[in-house]
């Protein structure tokens, strides 16, 4: 039995697993600004509790994002959260007694998938993480492949459009300025603001807030801007996926992060316009819990 | 002691293979056009000459373009070759008495790599062939990585323009569109018919064709045309590169295909525009013998 620590930038989730399975989840808030002391400190405080109701964990595993040095069970760095080589493993070890790990969140999430996902059908699989940025996660064989320094599967860097939107980290047109779901987000305000009475406007001033799933709403609800907003999102993910398709012709191409609810919304537009069906596409079985059950496997 | 054959469009060339050296070599053309039995009657009377020097040959490979049914030793089928379910393997083999094996042509140049040029040195590396098409070659830990049937790294048709120029293949916008040796002839052709008198189009003229050379040797002549054309192009073929890495974060891109005797002249600017030094850009040691020592260990 292991108990995986899945760190966000929001908040920490917290699940025992026992095989592929978790029988218990639970989260608290990251207050990732604080001293990284401080926010390690109420991750053990939690991992005391589960220990006392879960005896038979024999292993912690976690998942942050940002640099980390496995081999030392430290975080590096991270850019939402406090931590700045915080030798979280000796920290949560010294506090618990039981032996740690940790593993950067993107790595972790192919684990996820390998152990408890697709990948436990097919050798071959990519994952495509949508969420604030574009994540990527290669399984080769039936092994993750990390690159020689382990920090391969940046997919969302794949540049898509050479002439096109700037992306946060320097180039012109990645994958992630035009299919993240900050890019949906932006892509979704920027209808509104040309399409002021359409439903989807209306429906996100009455919800107060337009998020990665405004569009879709809008579209399941019969409003066109939403659809055609869709429409265009998921062009842009199919051309990052027909790259993906055309350099690894894999088994199988996954797509995870909380967008990956959509289903096959998402997933039926996709593969029409990828027009194969060598190549299974599929958002993740596992859902927000990949990030944990991989956690627990790192 | 192997006979390397490697099978082009226009020339087949054939290679004896010591270990890693090629101790002979020579060519025959490929009279692509004619009968597969035609063909291949061909290569076997230049394959008895060989072995009738080199009685040590102990296996024939035979690179191919094309699909290829490695297992049973048929070329399915090329596109600018007459094969047609063609068992090359057992043709050579019943008129020779040595065994044979085929592959694809791309996946022999990996191969050729491997074992051969920069693969001796670097676990992860992408291989990036240059000519009428862009292929590509992936090696994972030290192995060929050729996806789940055999056909993986189909690098050139990644796309880097969504919205850009068609690609034979029925894409918009694939780096093969512009970083082929066909499209920097394209490329070369637009820039003389708008640069009319300037060095470039005269070195065209008096040479009477114009070749992926031709913009370069005009750039190292001084011509500010030539020059641009090899700038755009090798802007484009940084962005394949720059993809390239931010997915696999490779140890070693390289380049193959006849153009790469440019040398310093392409990886330079590529390596500047690229502007990481975390992976080695390099054009193949092997120039044009990649084929064949690649088919030899095929």
């Amino acid at each position: 039995m292991e108990l995986g620590i899945d760190i966000g930038g929001t908040n920490v989730k917290f699940g025992v697993v026992d095989g592929l399975e978790i029988i218990y989840k639970c989260e608290i808030p990251t207050g990732a600004k604080r001293q990284d002391t401080e926010i390690v400190a109420d991750i053990i405080t939690e991992c005391k509790k589960i220990l006392a109701k879960y005896d038979k964990i024999e292993k912690i595993g976690i998942g942050s994002p940002g640099g980390i040095d496995s081999e030392n069970g430290v975080i590096l760095g991270a850019a939402n959260i406090n931590f700045r080589n915080t030798p979280i493993c000796k920290m949560i070890t010294d506090a618990t007694g039981i032996p740690a790990r940790v593993g950067n969140d993107a790595n972790c999430a192919v684990l996820g998938e390998l152990y408890a996902g697709y990948g436990r059908e097919y050798k071959n699989l990519i994952l495509i993480t949508l969420g604030t940025g574009v994540g990527g996660g290669i399984i080769i064989d039936g092994k993750p492949y990390l690159g020689t320094r382990g920090d391969a599967g940046e997919i969302g860097h794949m540049i898509i459009n050479c002439d096109g939107e700037k992306c946060g980290c320097g180039q012109d047109g990645c994958l992630e300025a035009y299919a993240s779901v900050t890019a949906l987000i932006k892509q979704t305000k920027k209808a509104i603001e040309e399409n002021p009475d359409c439903y989807m406007a209306k429906h996100a001033e009455k919800i107060g807030k337009v998020s990665g799933r405004t569009s879709f709403d809008s579209m399941r609800a019969g409003c066109p801007v939403g659809a055609k907003v869709v429409d265009s999102y998921l062009g842009y993910l199919a051309i990052g996926i027909k790259s993906i398709y055309q350099i690894f012709r894999p088994d199988a191409i996954v797509i995870g992060g909380a967008i990956s609810n959509e289903g096959e919304y998402m997933t039926k537009p996709i593969i029409e316009k990828l027009g194969n069906k060598n190549v299974l596409v599929a958002t993740s079985r596992l859902k927000n819990d990949i990030g944990i059950i991989g956690a627990a496997k790192c």
